[in-house]
């Protein structure tokens, strides 16, 4: 297998990421994989792509997007001013799992939040996502917290 | 009992926030609550204060700040590009604890992430605070999520 690159996503990328996300259990109930996208997945790219704070990223594969990941950092009090990275939207292409590109993304990731100081990489994974929870105990990542959410209108 | 106000933070504000934090088993053991305060913290509160997806707030009671919280707000792909809302860092001040101002806070914290138009509020808790737990549960938090953390240097 080729080396995977990952770099920071382009508007190009868009549909490849919605794509990931929308291919999986819950993923599909949520996203709308439609030609040409909802407008609000290219609003929220916006947002995030002028935003120094946010790095959306893609695992590139012989020129095809195959891995996705959100890298957040997020400046905090708690911790004397630490800054903290979270890592939100984890997806590998249905064809390219099982091939270690999750766990070389992850530590990409972990290596990019080392690099801009942060003290912390945080992130959550549903209850059910059981071989999530094996995936990021195995990258070192500790099941410390409960991730707790209230869904609004 | 007066009516408590609840407002976006100043840079005054900062040595009651990091006493709050610090009064707590956890925080005790993160953070450094000397005077003056390490310069670290008001690097991190310009930071914050800076960004318009970050809200530090105050609970205020007869002028006195005797609550904090972290409101920050997540430009997201996933849920068709829409925003979320998480809190962080959420504390009420040992001799003001058990009157509802924690309800109160997080009450206004979850109105202000619908007022932004937020689909969703998430936040953590460490295992070990199960009296947080029972009280996210009441606002209507579910225990959906795994929080996992991976401390770096």
């Amino acid at each position: 297998m080729n080396k995977v690159l990952f770099r920071v996503a382009t508007h190009q990328d868009l549909p490849d990421i919605v794509r990931m996300l929308g291919d999986d259990k819950l993923g599909s109930q949520r996203e709308r994989c439609e030609e040409p996208l909802p407008e609000s997945y290219y609003a929220a790219f916006e947002q995030i792509n002028s935003d120094p704070n946010h790095e959306l990223i893609v695992a590139e594969l012989d020129g095809k997007a195959i891995g996705t990941l959100h890298l957040i950092f997020l400046p905090s009090i708690s911790y004397q001013g630490r800054l903290r990275a979270q890592v939100e939207s984890v997806r590998v292409d249905r064809e390219y799992q099982n091939l270690g590109i999750g766990s070389e993304m992850m530590q990409w990731a972990i290596e990019r939040a080392n690099e801009r100081g942060a003290h912390v990489v945080q992130l959550t994974t549903h209850n059910s996502r059981e071989d999530a929870h094996r995936f990021y105990e195995k990258l070192g990542f500790e099941k410390s917290h409960l991730g707790m959410k209230l869904s609004l209108k």
